[in-house]
């Protein structure tokens, strides 16, 4: 059963923009300096894109306004937005035990070890996956202390589940824990700290 | 004083072309769907610069083996890697205590809390730059344990510093600590424990 955890990813509009400049991304990571592309043209098209974009671009006070409208739910952050390109983007469901799990594969531009997952992405998919679960168990907060550890490589190129669930609330604190797992092993495990306060929104 | 302490960025090549990517992750996420552009056309024009780069992509394998060829320094990691978009990139310095640092000001796509960075792009951030002063201070490994610790909100649109020093090395163990700061406060601290192993390369 897919839960609407996370903002819905669109076919059109900066959603369908987003996830074709997650292509280039990862084509860019995979062509390096040994493709025989013409990186000058493909920078000039870039740019042109880029000079569009910015041409049309709304102040920056308004966008912020609008980003942080709604339910809570972000379009935007860089782990599930559907508008960011550099998020994978992590889709989530929910779980039996209460918590949220998300399959993903990731490619080259999240590499750190070779043919690995960067340890900072995976904590970067850990910190907000342990946040969306609080969300989810209907207590969320700020990210207080986050303790990770690598126990195996996480692959590249094969699906991993990342997944989380809050253990306790205790007045404003919040525990939660979460793993990525590949072929039923962790190969990262997190525990969070959050406390239950919110930055105001821009308005 | 700049020392080589990551793969120096080049304008033109691949560099160029990521650098022009990182225009457009920047100003997708600043138009949103409030922007007037014609998303269609802009989601069209990078379908066909990725396009392009696929019609020429290397095997993965034979990129494999070239992104791990060198001294170490990696020119396509998500933290300081020129030819990765997705990387802020981060371009460290020497520092007296024998650690390193790198200042950074980060936009819209690595944002968590409203105006502030996210917390994982923090512990990506982090990370990495722990892994690099191992490196530096001449034993570094693989991350075992990283813990990060929240102080205050780490801001969008200014500038921060990310500084990262080893501790001790005992046996296989390297212990590393570091933090983000912004107007001479700790924004975010983290303690890193390492092991000094180290993955097969491609080849």
């Amino acid at each position: 059963m897919t839960i609407d955890l996370q903002a819905s990813a669109r076919h059109c509009g900066v959603d369908g923009a987003s996830a074709a400049a997650r292509r280039v991304i990862a084509a860019l990571v995979r062509a390096g300096d040994i493709s025989t592309a013409d990186m000058t043209d493909i920078a000039d098209r870039l740019n042109a894109v880029a000079d569009d974009l910015e041409a049309t671009a709304p102040p920056l006070g308004d966008r912020l306004v609008d980003m942080w409208q709604g339910d809570g739910n972000t379009r935007h952050d860089p782990a599930t937005g559907p508008e960011n390109p550099i998020a994978p983007p992590l889709e989530y469901e929910g779980t039996a035990d209460g918590g949220i799990s998300a399959d993903v594969t990731l490619d080259l531009p999240y590499q750190g070890p070779p043919s690995s997952v960067h340890g900072g992405v995976s904590a970067l998919m850990l910190d907000h996956t342990l946040g969306v679960a609080n969300g989810w168990a209907g207590v969320s907060g700020m990210t207080a202390e986050l303790t990770l550890r690598y126990h195996r490589l996480t692959p590249l190129f094969e699906p991993v589940t990342v997944s989380a669930r809050q253990v306790s609330v205790d007045g404003r604190k919040i525990r939660t824990v979460g793993a990525i797992r590949h072929d039923g092993r962790d190969c990262v495990t997190a525990e969070g700290l959050f406390i239950a306060k919110y930055p105001p929104r821009p308005r």
